[in-house]
């Protein structure tokens, strides 16, 4: 009996850039296919989406795209991945519209075969089987997916959290996960992000106590930023602005599509009334207004950076406003954040975060939910994703307490495929795997070889020696010009380089001239050497030969 | 009366750089004299120190400078202050010792006039009387300051907690700031780095349970990485080793040092045969060996950071280890530490981070402990200092709900005076002040326009066009070099551009050519023109012309 493969492309030992492929014989299907935003490592780098080869490679046995939920790390490789592989796109409703919206735009010529699926229904790509199931999660209508295969269930828990009290009534189907456990899970693929924290994570509907406290304290207007895809969470900001008889306004591109996209599909419930623009936000009494707004990621360009920076032509921040930060600092961006912050207050708004209220939660479960998950399903095999190692080290080392042997509990690692037979899992080889990073240009493909250059000059600079030969007489003409940029180390230095590198040049023969190579690296050395006796400057030694 | 004036010249509205002046009639003393680590805005700083422009213009003023304890960002400013202003340096013994280890090596020639104090001495700096005051804090004999002008005591906390059960159980002198606080303080000047925390932080005694709980619990090696300055957290790691039979090894040269430094003072006490080196370390059962060790920042040189990358040679982490990292990650270092702590674990090393045992305490009071400052000091006027701008907002908050109004609370800005009367306190002009870039080469004063060079060059990449000029005719002599670095935009870019270049050089007449700027203007602005069609990308363009 054939092998099953599970391949994860990306999402294993980093938190981002979520892509597993499922394989049984001739039938191949991909689980997410998100982005990566990028460290200060990748610097000039607008994110970083999965290498694909597997996949193009193997084009014709792509049954299908399956998408858990709408999140960037889960959908934002798609744009890269479907300009070179039209296969059929499984997405349920809110997703659709999301995807759709970001596909127009961006794949404008291509014609994406969306096949919208709902909660109970059963995918059928080629002889894998697909059932989408519903769980919690910072956005509506996230799905887990249990996947059939002849060895039993692959479960994808996707990003999940256990909340019993969601704010739109649709608890997560145990029930139907403890069937599928029941009816054999070979192998359960966990989101591992919260594994740190012990005990159970508080719900979303915390969220509103929080809110309603901070609303009813604050004398002026109220701004909340928060994700904008945390529909559930902009639904709570309204529900309460209501109740305490202010007004709404949303600020930012993104947050005003996604409530526009809950609106239609039902998913968001507006009391009538509660939403102004802008425009009559300004014209209303500072205590009877709510704003909400984008930003909570200190990003440069949106409305709560510029508001900070009182540079925003719609909004200014006021004395006596209110501003909760309902959301976390993602990895990397502290930051800007704290900046934002430091200036709002400077401002003279109040900013309420990191608050003893609840002004924000997890999306993901803490441990308990996570040996849970794994108490429902009773996997044969654990392997927890969605996390850094040291998240996948602390998650195997939970489900070795509970009762795992080691052998049972695997470490997927990015590209080695996980393989099943009937009796045993073992991995199986390596596929080509990587990340492709997609510059700020808007280029795909930075080479490392770039990357490692900006380093470089970004924090050494550079230098650019320029060098005229008469070639007919293999003579320098004119003296040498020595360019720099973003190099520094004291005023004369620049002299001293030009100095250094002519008298170099004045020593060769005609002869030593021919050898162009040779030359560079004469004066290459020269200038090493002549830089590391006075100062710790590593830059970028350029010698350009300008032949006339 | 003349008036009194508190400058500070670093250390508000951020965390670093601390320096502060308190000015009297013809006196003039510095308060610490720090350096601050840069945040990825400043690429390639090393460090930055405070501009000392308002004092090397009052040299004959500066009666000397008081040192409160020897953290980076109190001290880290000396080399560069020292180098041009000759004046007392007043440190109690400790600070005496690390400082003149540091000045002996950065100022070789320098003769620095040492002053070592003790607690309860009155240092006379002219007119201005500086009264140490014993207090608490992660490293030991910390002191306040309790400066005495005519109009009243101005107490600089230094950096603080309130520690009933220090590790060399000398408390704080609170009798002492009771007694101050009773003979008048006109102004108080506080750490408020913890303001966002309530209730009190733990003793630092709190580490021994923990520390306890994790070897005991570590069946091989334990490795403790901590601050290089925790002279205590050292001792507790000792003792704990010592009662349950492991020997200890000290790895990392700040470390060593420290160490050194401290039991020359008998500021630690250390059982005999505990310390072994590295060498005896390695021949010692595992589950007999704890090994203290620098890079709780993941340093890149640091031995932990070396060994998480299996590059360090004196040591190799080894299955079974276990690592208690006995820090936090000061803001902007979370993502190496993260990798660090990552790699550790994909070694086999059992990682106690972020844990529910006391492995870690803050050196900063929290809510509590600062309310007690200003309950036993009884300031007229309060100024936050040791904080970002958020920090001191909250400060000022927490002072008003103690019942200070509005006008006897004040923000301290970077270089403008707060000056004293006998009746009132009043922002008094502003003196020169900002930020002096120690750049990686050694050079000191990266001036902010090669800092916007790199941040271009390091994310967008340089593309340079060289145009060689015949200026006898005015004619272009062969093609223009086009030369990139860090620049991507996909593989023909170079192509087109060199293109576009030559035909707009063939457009031009020799009249045209004579003017250089123009000519420049022109291909620059054709370079934009073309990228901004096709790309975002903005790299440095640059024009140069060679002339024969």
């Amino acid at each position: 009996m054939s092998n099953v493969r599970v391949i994860a492309l990306g999402g294993v030992g980093e938190i981002g850039k979520n892509c597993t492929v499922v394989e049984q014989d001739n039938d191949l299907v991909v689980v997410d296919c998100g982005l990566t935003f990028p460290d200060v490592e990748h610097p000039g780098v607008d994110f970083i989406v999965p290498d694909f080869t597997y996949l193009l490679e193997n084009k014709d046995r792509v049954r299908g795209i399956v998408i858990t939920h709408a999140h960037e790390d889960h959908i934002g490789g798609l744009p890269f991945l479907l300009k070179q592989l039209n296969v059929p796109l499984y997405v349920n409703p809110l997703s659709h519209a999301i995807i759709k919206h970001k596909l127009d735009e961006r794949l404008p010529g291509v014609q994406v075969d969306y096949r919208v699926f709902n909660f109970g229904d059963k995918l059928a790509l080629g002889s894998i089987e697909v059932e989408p199931i519903r769980i919690t999660h910072s956005i509506p209508d996230a799905a887990c997916l249990a996947v059939k295969t002849v060895h039993g269930y692959i479960v994808f828990t996707g990003d999940f959290k256990i909340d019993f009290t969601p704010i739109d009534a649709k608890p997560s189907n145990l029930k139907r996960l403890g069937e599928i456990g029941e009816e054999g899970v070979v192998l359960l693929l966990s989101d591992s992000t919260n594994i740190e924290r012990e005990g159970w994570g508080p719900s979303e509907r915390m969220i509103s106590e929080g809110f309603e406290k901070a609303m009813r304290d604050a004398k002026g207007r109220v701004l909340v930023t928060a994700f904008a895809s945390n529909i559930h969470r902009m639904q709570q900001a309204i529900v309460v602005a209501h109740k305490l008889k202010r007004k709404v306004a949303v600020v930012g591109r993104s947050m005003e599509r996604n409530l526009d996209i809950a609106q239609k599909l039902g998913l968001i419930k507006i009391p009538s009334g509660v939403l102004i623009d802008l425009d009559r936000a300004r014209e209303t009494p500072h205590e009877q207004m709510v704003i909400l707004l984008t930003g909570s990621q200190g990003e440069t360009l949106s409305a709560l950076t510029q508001m900070s920076r009182s540079e925003y032509g719609r909004l200014q921040v006021l004395e006596g406003d209110t501003l909760i930060y309902s959301a976390r600092p993602i990895p990397g961006n502290e930051g800007p954040i704290w900046k934002v912050l430091n200036r709002m207050f400077d401002l003279g708004c109040d900013v309420i975060y990191d608050s003893e209220l609840h002004i924000h939660v997890s999306g993901h479960g803490y441990q308990e939910e996570l040996k849970m998950m794994i108490n429902l399903t009773q996997p044969f095999y654990v392997a927890p994703v969605h996390g850094e190692s040291r998240h996948q080290h602390l998650y195997a080392k939970m489900a070795m307490d509970m009762g795992y042997p080691k052998h049972r509990v695997f470490m997927l690692k990015q590209g080695v495929p996980l393989a099943l037979d009937e009796t045993k899992a073992f991995e199986d080889g390596k596929v080509a795997t990587g990340e492709i990073m997609v510059d700020n240009s808007g280029a795909i493909g930075v080479p490392a070889e770039i990357i490692k250059e900006r380093v470089i000059a970004g924090t050494a600079g550079t230098i650019t020696v320029i060098v005229t030969i008469d070639t007919s007489q293999n003579e320098i003409v004119g003296d040498p010009v020595v360019h720099t940029r973003g190099f520094f180390a004291g005023p004369t230095v620049i002299n001293d380089i030009t100095e250094q590198v002519v008298d170099l040049l004045a020593a060769m023969k005609p002869k030593e001239l021919e050898n162009r190579k040779g030359v560079e690296r004469a004066l290459i050395e020269g200038a090493k050497r002549f830089l590391g006796r006075r100062f710790q400057a590593r830059p970028i030694l350029d010698v350009i030969f300008v032949e006339i």
